[in-house]
């Protein structure tokens, strides 16, 4: 299960902040093809590849079940090949087309890494915010759930000032439609927004430090746990990453210049 | 906040069973559009579905911000319009090539019941578990989670038999990866795998329930909250949803009959 997890040193703080290796889930894409052409590319947790291959072609109805298919070979460099058995034949562009799709799903990291270089959207220097501030911002956005109250099964996003002042709540059951939702809430009312923070209920995954990112924000908090490539993503451009932010403590993945009063020894 | 919420009965068990109104997060299926040129369907909640298609154009870096939408248009049925500024050009298709896709980030619901009625594959039986055999999964779960217990940011998929004997356990940052390489595995050593019932750590969300369906897996368990459209398309096809699984309780969304000892006076 190694290469499943990633460790990383980061900066936790609960009474106080040290200096710790933390394991973070790796989140990587991988290219499924079918008989050598490209079908999609899904952002997963690298190992049990080929078995992630098959089950796709079976769950998304490629193939009726495993008797259709000959082999499911590694093509290197993250590309995974099903083999059709002989005699059975399948038109990949039938399901290119319903492989419709959002960032959410799997687009190729390095590809998105590029394009957002390119946008080069992210601000140099974005909010500064202290550790208290931080600390009381998952209470207020629970208060500012009702769907997630009354239902339990939703996600939110969150926009806030330095100060804590939480601008404007958006629940959505996709976790990166309520960050859409939210960027264009707050897009309509001013533009650019990157004074602001960006707290969202779940994890922070590459998708939500990537639209962060090519909407200028460069603070990105979670409730829960971010991926390796999410704080790849945010330490290469200069963004804040934490984790695990509850009224008790949280994590500092990268960027610990915009979390004054710490309180670390230098390194 | 009322169209994100949908209140349908459901059996909710804790010390006994009993049937109740259960409010249910709402995912549908939105178009945006670029100019008129469909551009991605994603699966949300409905409700500022304008915010949605503005952040959305901004997040994934089709517009550089909100000078370069005139305005957002709802063409009905669903379908939202964002009408570039005057002097603003952008090649729609440049971006549909980017939004390479899976299942997870939505495939119109409408769309994918339809492909699942050609596919026809789930059972019309599948396998009967007790209340008992299900109270007892989440531990289990939990005890198969090694990236889980180390990360604490993976979901994981299971599969069990009618006893509560878990075949396997795959875990994945992507919810719909982690079945998808259960379903590989299991495949890979036998077929059909109807007679199994599948169990994830997280919300059951549509296409959870959809790759369980196509994989012919009538029995979808969650330790999460269900969705609207999960529970339509559950059941639609006969299958069984349950929810909020935990060692005490869950929720039955539909297809009880697969649950025999609840106790329930007949209706």
């Amino acid at each position: 299960m190694t290469e499943a997890v990633s460790t990383r040193p980061v900066i936790r703080i609960r009474d106080h902040a040290e200096r710790v290796d933390d394991d973070l889930v790796v989140e990587e894409p991988v290219e499924i093809r079918l008989d050598g052409t490209p079908l999609a590319v899904v952002m997963r947790t690298p190992g049990n590849d080929a078995e992630l291959a098959l089950g796709f072609s079976i769950t998304e109805g490629i193939v009726s079940g495993p008797d259709e298919v000959a082999s499911v070979r590694d093509l290197g460099e993250g590309r995974w090949d099903v083999r059709l058995a002989e005699g059975v034949s399948v038109d990949p562009s039938q399901f290119q087309r319903n492989f419709y799709a959002t960032s959410s799903c799997g687009v190729c990291g390095k590809a998105s890494i590029d394009a957002i270089r390119v946008a080069g959207s992210v601000p140099p220097d974005g909010p500064e915010v202290t550790p208290d501030v931080l600390l009381g911002l998952p209470r207020r956005l629970i208060e500012e759930q009702p769907a997630f109250r009354s239902t339990g099964g939703i996600h939110a996003a969150a926009a806030f000032e330095p100060d804590g002042n939480l601008i404007a709540v958006r629940e959505d059951v996709g976790r990166h439609n309520a960050v859409d939702k939210l960027v264009g809430h707050i897009a309509s009312t001013r533009w650019p927004i990157s004074e602001l923070g960006l707290l969202v209920s779940g994890r922070v995954s590459f998708e939500i430090v990537q639209k962060a990112a090519v909407a200028g924000l460069s603070l990105v908090c979670g409730v829960s746990a971010a991926s390796s490539l999410a704080v790849d993503l945010g330490e290469e451009f200069g963004m804040t990453v934490i984790g695990f932010l509850r009224d008790t403590g949280f994590t500092v993945y990268t960027g610990e210049d915009r979390v004054p009063g710490l309180g670390l020894p230098l390194t």
